[in-house]
């Protein structure tokens, strides 16, 4: 059951866990034990691996009960402070008129703050500029129609729902100008893993000649990764796909495939929005990532 | 609400209708009425309008009951033996160890014999070939998680059922060597209209370089047409794309954008698999689709 989610809160969401367990008297070793578990729970976002490794540290090195705590609100403070650095970071890059496609759901319900890709777009709409947004719904677990069209719709930032097969659809008769997406590990080469269909979208922005962005914390990239291909992939269960929830619509015993993310590699990418700045593919072929 | 869907059976469907209301007695005016709002009821697949243009031409030269009625069950049967001739012609384009994808749903669901593309892939099956079908679930309506895995099901074809946005992820994985789909409707220079999403896997395709078929009956051709831009796209109501029948996901209020079928333009296809032959680029440029 997936109840925390977006790559960005699922490390805060765990940092406070652990945070919460120590005040709550464990030992050591039962932090550590749980630290593990949490480091465990999801294969593909590395903010959970960054963040835990950081609690795990200090706990190691016997910090008190209230330093452990006050290391997890500093995570979560610190996440707040990196989406309003994005957000500004990447406002820069839209403008009066643009029809903007994201894909999943990169805002205040993926983030302990305004979000990633959606908090680039937030912030454009706050400097005023004429934007309108097309939310790629997301299958099979429907992010952007469920949380993205509830986000900008609340934001009253003008928006347009469709199925993800749309997006192509619209880009060949022109009605989208721009894409950014969020991401789950951005390896050192610019290769990144975001929700299943980024990909897609980024192949089809590269046919259409679409800049095509993401924008992400310094903490989804993973020094140690060198490319895309080492990424683990997680697989999901194949209810998702024969229906949602509690309606099922496909026949039973249907063979399945749900990866839950996808790869897209540096070269279909227009820009890295990071809350240092705005990187492009030369600064990433000159190691600007091998520094994070 | 659609009782009846697939381009060629619903161009069968029609004309079985007004087959029946010519042996309840209707007046001749009266089945050019019904014609005509038969003819009306849906604006992309061509089929309809080429089946009922036939039996109004015979409704208006004063055919008898019985004799329109029979027109009827000649073009039910030849529906049946276009769908044979198209699944022998693209059956040789198949071979052991493709992994094929196909869109929507294109067998007996949609036709009255044994389908188009999915027709193809089962001939292909039963000469024995070694192959495995990757079915995009095709939102929103979801005819290829529910029709076509059960028809795939049914005929024990190897097969796996996808969200529609993992197309792409698997091809750059090399899983998928081959596609094929129906249409809806084929201009003459070879763009096409098919189930919103087709667009999406013919781009992918092409960058991936993986071959890409379109199947139909030589009555999806239209010779009035001269390109994709021509063909009408149906727009269909928002709460497909908010939820999936009662089911409802998306926030209240949000906006929709539903179109039932994109164009796929002629450069993206890598054959057209009709009842006459297979189709080439040149044979098209040659004017191959103006005899149709």
């Amino acid at each position: 059951m997936l109840r925390v989610r977006g790559a960005p809160l699922i490390g805060v969401a765990a940092s406070q866990m652990v945070g919460k367990l120590a005040l709550e008297g464990l030992s050591k070793a039962e932090l550590l034990k749980s630290a593990r578990d949490l480091y465990e729970a999801r294969p593909t976002a590395v903010n959970l691996m960054i963040c835990i490794d950081r609690m795990t540290d200090i706990i190691e090195k016997g910090a008190s009960a209230d330093q452990i705590a006050q290391l997890a609100v500093q995570i979560f403070q610190e996440d707040v402070a990196l989406c309003d650095r994005i957000a500004e970071n990447g406002a820069k890059l839209f403008e009066n008129g643009d029809n903007i496609l994201t894909h999943c759901n990169t805002g205040g319900l993926a983030t302990a703050g305004a979000g990633t890709a959606l908090a680039v777009i937030r912030k454009a709409h706050e400097q005023g500029k004429k934007i309108h947004v097309y939310i790629d719904e997301t299958r099979p677990l429907l992010q952007g129609g469920r949380l993205t069209a509830w986000e900008l719709q609340k934001l009253n930032i003008p928006c347009t729902l469709i199925a993800d097969n749309m997006a192509a659809h619209l880009m060949s008769l022109k009605k989208i100008s721009k894409a950014i997406v969020g991401s789950d590990r951005i390896a050192i080469n610019g290769d990144f893993a975001n929700k299943i269909g980024t990909y897609s979208v980024a192949v089809n922005c590269h046919y259409h000649n679409i800049p095509f962005y993401v924008a992400a914390p310094y903490t989804t990239v993973d020094s140690k990764c060198q490319c895309g291909a080492e990424i683990p992939i997680e697989q999901r269960v194949s209810t998702e796909v024969t229906g949602y929830g509690a309606t099922q619509w496909a026949p039973k015993g249907i063979n399945v495939y749900n990866p839950s993310f996808d790869v897209t590699p540096s070269k279909l990418v227009s820009g890295w929005i990071l809350d240092r700045a705005v990187y492009t593919k030369s600064d990433i072929e000159k190691g600007a990532f091998k520094l994070c």
